[in-house]
């Protein structure tokens, strides 16, 4: 298995971006959560004048056995057909990412269509679609193990190509709400229930069928007692690959910014492998996917945006950049006290 | 006094808006409060394809009577030299002005200093400071009407100079959140007590004299019994003078970004007075000032962003920008699925 390095930032610096925030011509504390979010990156980066550059928007789409079962109102072709999409622009990650100066990189991690490569679609994929985890393993631990390789593979060579150290990761494949509910399950012991929501958009008896199907897979599940075997078995390609795709990112000292309902799961599993990758994660947006809520909490984050956003794709991540910058603007924008002629005032 | 034509938008546009962001290339609803921004917009400008027109922060300062009384912790001169600052960058609002592309006007209502006009500074200066009102009231009625008209002229000036569609208002004032607590429970009926909180940074002690002093005027309050007199006897120049402006903004068809706690006062006011100035508004953020939560609650309202700003100036108003520019991206800038081959999903 591919093994990550990554260290905690050194806390050394902590008490000088206090004081240089603590200086700036505000009351104390009055630009709040920016203040947060400048320390964050001020420490990720080890300075007190940190920038963002080259940000990155990684979407990984593939498909998913369980779907057979019922549990999403999103036919599989969709994957596919918005994967393209996405290629040629219109969509809703486009705006976005054109609006906030985020390049767009699409990797089929194992959509179940034969997509034309090369088009701005990058090959990783490992297989026409995880297995039906009712029956069997979504994927085997080999398996898993390439995704989280494929995944570090493109953010290394972003950060080669680019300098980019500011990243989100988007997905897209029908269906994947019901991974992302089983990792959060198996992650953070809450209720099964509790992890489980609307999706795309299923109504109460989609939702209880959605339950009952996960429910009977977590009785069939046969593999190993290990958190690396179950993610395996419950998983997607896309977002195994996202995993190996935020533990390099933070390997690489990036600023992670995290998407909805399913990216959070993805950084709840990456954290079971390396923890430390929480000190490089920005929780984008809270969306209105039942659970999204619990999980966070669990995991102690809190979001920067609540907009009901439930697209997936990275929206939300891409649409809570300009608070981001906002924050790094403040430290290296601001006066201090010292500078300007402004009585200190709280 | 000044009289506004502000005529809620026409609502027959509305189908065909929900229809055309109904056929945008994602599930139905999916991009939440996105949508419900656009259709706002879509509504103030009756069109189908919005766009937003450069984009201006007017900020009102003044200072307040009622700081003798010792209600906040920010002294007196720092109104002033804020102001100063602010117009020559390296203030909070400078920096996210830059970055979203505002231009900042800014605007003495009311200062208790000798300022220098002319140097960005409009000198619209009513009187140097109110009055105390614990004793008398803080303004006139007849100040009180020059300054919704002062405020509607600069508003009116750079519609006219720039074609602006889209405008926030901020404030610098030292102890504004007197007269911002006292508008808001005289218009709201909210508990004194509870429309009281730290401003700048309060004590537990201070919070309790503040109400105090807060509580005595009220008692010895001896105006009419008409919300304009009250407005005028607990106000503040440059709260007025925002209420002016948000008022004209409203008449010529802009979009009103509210800032934070003070500025919810001012529409709060401003509605009593033209209840439709509502259909202008998205509020921008919520925060931490006790009192704002239920304000906005009492007016219907929900905030768009949740930062724990405390600034004033129109920060929080400004940072929510992007936010509703992904809104207009969106309408304008996806695809339909009618014309991209993806299947439609929900």
């Amino acid at each position: 298995m591919i093994q990550f390095h990554i260290k905690s930032p050194d806390r050394t610096i902590e008490a000088a971006i206090r004081e240089k925030i603590d200086n700036l011509t505000k009351p104390k504390g009055s630009l709040g959560r920016l203040e947060e979010f400048a320390t964050k990156i001020c420490l990720i980066q080890q300075t007190l004048t940190p920038e963002l550059r080259r940000p990155h928007n990684v979407l990984f789409a593939a498909d998913h056995g369980i779907l057979e079962e019922g549990v999403s109102v999103s036919p599989k072709e969709v994957t596919w057909q918005q994967l393209s999409h996405f290629s040629k622009g219109g969509a809703g990650i486009n705006f976005l990412c054109d609006q906030h100066g985020f390049r767009l990189v699409l990797v089929d991690a194992g959509v179940d269509y034969d997509i034309p490569h090369g088009h701005g679609i990058i090959d990783m994929k490992v297989r026409k679609g995880t297995r039906n985890f009712l029956h069997e393993g979504a994927m085997t631990e080999e398996e898993f193990d390439t995704c989280l390789e494929r995944g570090a593979e493109v953010v290394a060579d972003i950060a080669t190509a680019t300098g980019c150290n500011i990243i989100s990761f988007g997905e897209m494949g029908s269906g994947n709400t019901s991974p992302s509910a089983m990792w959060m399950h198996l992650f953070t012991g809450i209720d099964l229930r509790k992890c489980i929501g609307a999706g795309a958009g299923l109504d109460n008896d989609g939702i209880r069928h959605k339950y009952d199907v996960l429910r009977k897979a977590l009785e069939n599940y046969a593999g190993a007692d290990t958190d690396r075997a179950k993610m395996a078995w419950f998983g997607g390609y896309e977002m195994a690959m996202a995993v190996g795709g935020m533990l390099k990112a933070a390997e690489l000292g990036m600023t992670v910014i995290v998407d909805g309902f399913i990216m959070t799961s993805v950084i709840l599993a990456a954290s079971r492998l390396y923890p430390e990758v929480m000190d490089y994660a920005i929780f984008g947006h809270q969306g209105d996917e039942s659970g999204h809520k619990l999980m966070l909490e669990a995991m102690g984050a809190r979001a920067l945006l609540h907009l009901d956003l439930r697209l997936g794709e990275g929206s939300g991540a891409v649409c809570a950049y300009p608070i981001i910058e906002s924050a790094v603007r403040m430290i290296n924008h601001m006066d201090s006290f010292q500078s300007v002629n402004v009585t200190k005032y709280f």
